[in-house]
């Protein structure tokens, strides 16, 4: 491998010209001209996953040059709510500072039941063990958390406070199978939005730790040697191709690709309608690159949606129904399970059922259309054209078991529960057309918990790594993710990357 | 490219021993020793997909060897009943013989909707528009049909007849968007196994044309050149490697992943605890090749399951409910379809309600557990720990709708609606661990409908084509399956890629 600056002697360099390179297909490094930047590791990629890869890389002592096609650092995480999903070992400081105990085994079993068929027991036993640790070393970076305890049922705290329920641990079935905890913990920051925080503070840590950051960079092509080893990228900066020699490896830390249509039409075709959760840079190109090496994508069809039903949380005690009139899911559970569930329902018809005293215009979507209203539910059912009793019969059932705080076919937890007696009522429609649904991608590369890509063997691609959406991780079934999962996810993972590509 | 036959003259032959291969990783045409076999086309796998293909590309004129891992020819297609999956263009001749008309656009409709939702319009415009001039072509090449009806509903015909029912055509809700028509059509076979009939016809007529057919012949590995286009193959035959150099293209036809366990683990866990439906080498060669050469996957996690609750399809009269009592499908609809409903029911439970009148043992799972049986519904709800009162309401209401021939909730056909009320009433058990369910994977290599194999930013690799479930095709979403349409598929774009391999 030639490692000269000018393009000369690049033994290559004409042949090249004949084998364009691109996401998918990757540079030889035969048609390297020469090398623009040298360095041990290099991130592609500067959000939740990269910066923690950088920062650990560095810790490690490797050289580190990051690639960021936006022009500020921070990816997508920057634009979250800032949640990190951590628990187990007993708890982390703000979990028992507020009486929270959370062992190991019931996160962990949380976490495989969220996980969904494919969950990866290796990646989660190794999440669930060392969490709290990555609490306490997401704090030792610079990352502020408050401390304090928020109760109640939110999308995303509008305090600054920092514990909250974020998940599905209190509802069945996952609190039938591990005792909950509440888990998501936000960085300090007032209103929605703490990613801004979180991500500053990554960011500023890795640069402090002397990882070279280019924004306006975008990757291009992987460059692979004769033995199918990564070596490099190639960088388009201000215009121009940069070859990059990553001696040690690349972390591929691009993101999802929510963002990229043609990929969510191909892949995640059930995405395909909902707006998109990115920061915008969520186009798919650290995956396209994986796959050009050979790495295999495991689970790629699945998504996080949300409809943002609430708040206000009152609206939790409302029952979701479908066109058979029947109910659909226990309504208490994470806002993206739910929104699952409502999403492929028949003729993808759905609605929320509510009286007087619960109703509220859900915050997020205001404008929510009102399908039908009655004093009795029979005017209800019948405006919204569904089979005759189905709807009644489901609200008499339902509000017999609530009045005795029973929920015998959903298992809706007993503080949610309530007879909806109070006239009017009212049926929010959430049919496809009038719902507003939010989707990033789940599915990616697949890799070892290391961060090492794996090829359709299932074996290592050398000097190729990646982490966080741009892998599958432990968010790998739309039903089962919970707020905070994702960056719990890309940070810890990231971290691992970086590590064992510094020590590659 | 060199193409002696000495390795002597290989340029990159030393070099060339510390790159190893596989499946995942190519082999560099520069460390190829010498050609033990030159050819236009070679086609890994002689199924359904892989005799079409060598058929279409022996026409076109092309030299072809194929490669078959199993000791004789015919791949899982072999295996099964022999259905093909037909219609559109006004009818086949056999359809229009028993009076059925067939729109092409009735076709095109239920085709798409069968597709779910990553369905490929393109794929689908094609195959709806030839399927009749392929059911000729077939016969063109030997195989025989008898041309008989068997009306009802089967799994697959014990009679040798020819068109049968075989998806969910009269059932909705894809009856209510596509004129039904039967469209299975079975190669001439007494009793199960019409597939071996099929491909023995379809691996004689190519063997007839002049491809060369190599058994117990192991691919092992692509072989890519310098430009990242496919040459060759290497092949194991006789515990020898031999490197094969296919100057216009590999054809991949050779099957999905449903015996490789690893394979079903990492992409399609959901399929992980059912029998497997295969001929015995679905090992996921062909996709671990393509992935390898840069080729993108898609729907992976997509699969056939069946539970073969009927026949005797007096219990297709029966209604399949929950662990809420609720019901869960129309149960007319394709047993692989009623499969995917039961499958996924909360907790694993799932039980066919029955009546006297209708019940009988199913015949291919004959000791199914009767979870319980009782002179009154109240007595079966008991019986199964249901909550009070919904196992009732749900038959009570059932009843009442069957008894004026109408299924407002779940739209079941009129002539399978009877009300359940001769005791004794008995469920049949399809819980997880009772049920007796049958896979075969439906993902793999992204292909255009010519067969070439897109790599990541969908743009084809150079000589490289697949077909059948090596591919995502025409069968790409568990709940739209009906029987024939894989060997439709495998056959008809099987076709495709030997005429675009040969014009290469």
């Amino acid at each position: 491998m030639t490692t000269t600056q000018t393009p000369d002697t690049a033994p290559h360099q004409t042949e090249g010209a004949t084998r364009p390179y691109s996401l998918a297909r990757p540079c030889h490094a035969d048609d390297v001209p020469h090398w623009d930047i040298e360095t041990d590791v290099a991130v592609i990629g500067f959000g939740a996953a990269g910066s923690c890869a950088a920062i650990e890389a560095r810790a490690a002592g490797a050289q580190v040059h990051v690639f960021e096609v936006a022009a500020a650092p921070g990816g997508s995480a920057s634009w979250s709510g800032g949640e990190v999903y951590v628990g187990g070992s007993g708890g982390t400081r703000v979990q028992k500072a507020h009486g929270f105990e959370d062992s190991t085994e019931d996160f962990y079993t949380y976490l495989m039941m969220a996980g969904g068929p494919g969950a990866d027991a290796e990646r989660v036993r190794l999440y669930a063990d060392h969490a709290v640790a990555h609490y306490d070393w997401l704090e030792a970076q610079g990352v502020p958390f408050k401390g304090t305890y928020l109760p109640g049922k939110w999308l995303e705290p509008l305090t600054d406070d920092t514990l909250l329920w974020s998940g599905s641990e209190q509802a069945w079935p996952f609190s039938a199978q591990a005792k909950p905890a509440p888990r998501g913990h936000t960085a300090q920051f007032k209103g929605w939005g703490g990613g801004k925080m979180l991500m500053e503070k990554l960011c500023a840590r890795a640069q402090a730790l002397g990882a070279v950051v280019h924004c306006n960079s975008r990757a291009i092509s992987l460059i692979v040697d004769r033995e199918r080893a990564i070596v490099g990228v190639v960088v388009r900066i201000e215009g121009k191709e940069q070859f990059v020699r990553a001696r040690k490896g690349v972390i591929l830390c691009a993101g999802g690709f929510i963002v990229n249509r043609e990929m969510v039409e191909r892949f995640a075709p059930g995405a395909l309608h909902a707006q998109v959760v990115s920061g915008g840079n969520d186009d798919g190109s650290g995956i396209r690159m994986g796959i050009g090496a050979g790495g295999a994508t495991i689970h790629m069809d699945q998504f996080f949606a949300t409809l943002p039903f609430f708040p206000p949380e009152s609206l939790v005690k409302g029952i979701f129904i479908n066109a058979r009139g029947e109910r659909i899911i226990n309504e208490d559970a994470y806002h993206g399970r739910v929104a699952h569930y409502v999403l492929r329902q028949p003729e993808g018809k759905a609605w929320l059922l509510v009286d007087n005293e619960i109703f509220g215009r859900p915050m997020i979507q205001p404008d929510i259309k009102v399908a039908a209203v009655g004093e009795t539910w029979e005017e209800v059912e019948k405006e919204l054209g569904l089979p005759e009793g189905s709807l009644v019969h489901t609200v008499s059932e339902f509000n017999r078991h609530a009045a005795e705080g029973q929920d015998p076919l959903f298992h809706k937890a007993a503080n949610w529960l309530r007879p909806l007696t109070e006239a009017p009522f009212a049926a929010l429609s959430y049919c496809r057309g009038d719902l507003n649904a939010h989707a990033f991608t789940m599915g990616g590369l697949h890799t070892r918990p290391s961060g090492e890509v794996l090829d359709a063997d299932g074996q290592p691609i050398p000097g190729l790594f990646a982490a966080g959406r741009t892998t599958c991780g432990l968010p790998r079934w739309g039903e089962g993710y919970s707020s905070g999962l994702s960056i719990g996810d890309s940070t810890f993972f990231g971290r691992q990357a970086g590590l064992k590509a510094a020590q590659s």
